[in-house]
């Protein structure tokens, strides 16, 4: 369950709750002025410096969210940390705090706890985030993290769903998929070496998915793309839930249509061969799996030049009049609904 | 388990997670100018209008925090919420924002959500709250609730933990160990009730010991009543975890020691009568019990005549130089130490 090979478990009572958030937090540094006061009063300080407050929080429960059979702690620590500031930078603001509650069982060690903690401050360090603040409490079950990310930006940069218009440009950073078909590498993994525990999977084929499924990034640095190219998106969502979902909302914000188009999707090639392998549609991974954490936004059709040729970004639709139409087209053929009924019935067409 | 007595219960799954989060937070309102976008977003948008921004998180777990055996899931969400906004008035800042983040069972049942949320809805209206996000989550096993609490206050406003001062007066707001007694109740009914349902508890002599552990109020109107007094408190804790804990936290915050006197602890009158019945030190539940949520704060001695007469304000103690000496007295009797360990010493003497 930890990478630590020391035998000795620490028992969280051995060090009570005062020295246990200390042991935990002492190894974290400060890297935004906007913060005045951190963990160790009843309530953090921020200094916004004028600009507007962006604030989202989240919960990851185990064996719903996560499961601990193949998630490394350390991963687990830095994936909610990523979880937590895409939303952030889904408003087209920069993350600068997060908050971080923790419900363990009191027979999880403190190395175990120390894991996770360590794993949220290589996240803190690679984003310039600090911790500033949280719980840490008992669970009589699982697992729980919740995590409340707090960034900043001026108010003419946020961008809000609600924003999209028909005939904008549906663009996506990155690829998707991954972080669906590493899942699925994983648990069938998890299931090989259950019943033979001396099985070493040969996993360096799915090394893109596993990366994706367990240390995805939050694209924080779409902001500055964007800036740089002179574009500027109507709206913006984070791809956690999958791409049919964000689609519905972004469709339900704006009461507006969307035409996708399915070829247009980019897919890293180790989705299109595990796929095949697991005999499941690619696309069905990037409309219903989620976790890729790539951001979808909308531009003026105006604005497709700027953005045609850029390796960062792909094209894959565009915005229509009528909110009761999500399509989605398939190569040459006819377009089928995206609702959630016909998405529903869509998968199970392409299963 | 909910005050509602239709007997017909909503799956969650019927609602779907779009059409629950707006089920549950729909008659909602918008009471607070620093809220510009709320649930709905990736993040909600809030603006300071140039006051430093305070946050803090909570988190509260399923039989650690609390016993839905008799704990009702209205009082619940309101307790949560009380809990939550009590760090932001222990900095003597006002509270104005709440993300709710609500991990729950597939098999709870829409309308005992609803129970929670009205709970929430009723503090918020209370309070002057605006719910500004969150999630709700699914859990295999218990119920968790997580808070995060913003608030705004003027640099100069805010009271830190480190500003306690030797020779500052140690006075707390209102009067302490209702809610720990008011547990002991709960629990001694509970165990009656399992074994004989049918049994009818009369609970009237102990209405004010179950108010304020099934609804503890906020002491969010203090700062206005100690700027009214022209009293500048120099540092300040809630009171959560027990009067002990808070004291100490505040000697490790400040580098200083404390001397309380026991009598001078103020206590309603049910806390005795009912810590004489249990066979419990009615000191040992303001100590350890916690849960009370007032506020506990320190004055220059030059501010002792502002607030010695007033109803609302006990003052218990002094702030002393050694920080290792954190002493109570009872009555003419001889101290005892107030450490962690004294502490336990201590409980173990009086029982």
């Amino acid at each position: 369950m930890t990478d630590d090979k020391n035998p000795y478990r620490t028992p969280i009572s051995e060090l009570g709750k005062f020295g246990l958030i200390k042991h935990l937090t002492e190894n974290f540094e400060i890297f935004n002025e906007s913060t005045l006061n951190i963990v160790g009063d009843d309530a953090a300080v921020l200094n916004p410096q004028n600009k507007k407050v962006l604030v989202s929080s989240d919960m990851f429960v185990e064996n719903v969210h996560f499961n601990l059979a193949y998630v490394p702690l350390k991963h687990l620590g830095y994936k909610v940390v990523v979880a937590g500031i895409s939303d952030i930078a889904a408003m087209n603001a920069v993350p600068a705090q997060v908050l971080m509650s923790v419900a363990v069982s009191n027979r999880f060690p403190v190395e175990a706890l120390a894991e996770i903690y360590e794993g949220i401050r290589q996240a803190c360090r690679y984003y310039r985030l600090d911790l500033v603040g949280g719980d840490t409490v008992s669970s009589q079950t699982g697992l729980v993290i919740g995590i409340t990310s707090i960034g900043y930006a001026n108010e003419n940069e946020i961008v809000y769903r609600k924003g999209v218009k028909p005939n904008d440009l549906v663009v996506i950073s990155g690829d998707l998929g991954g972080a669906y078909f590493g899942l699925q590498v994983l648990e069938r993994e998890n299931v090989t070496f259950k019943s033979n525990p001396d099985f070493q999977p040969d996993l360096a084929s799915y090394n893109y998915l596993l990366e994706k499924q367990l240390k995805p990034e939050a694209r924080t640095d779409v902001k500055s793309l964007l800036k740089d190219l002179d574009v500027h998106p109507t709206s913006m969502i984070d791809i956690s839930q999958g791409l049919a979902s964000e689609i519905i909302s972004l469709s339900q914000a704006g009461g507006v249509g969307f035409s996708i188009y399915e070829d247009k999707i980019p897919m890293d090639n180790q989705v299109l061969t595990t796929a095949e392998e697991f005999g499941i549609n690619p696309v069905t991974g990037v409309l219903n799996g989620g976790e890729d954490y790539e951001l979808l936004f909308t531009i003026p059709l105006s604005e497709h030049d700027k953005i045609k040729h850029n390796p960062n970004f792909s094209i894959i639709g565009h915005v229509t009049e009528n909110k009761n139409n999500l399509l989605i087209t398939k190569g040459n053929a006819q377009s089928i609904p995206l609702t959630s009924q016909g998405w529903e019935a869509y998968l199970r067409k392409s299963n």
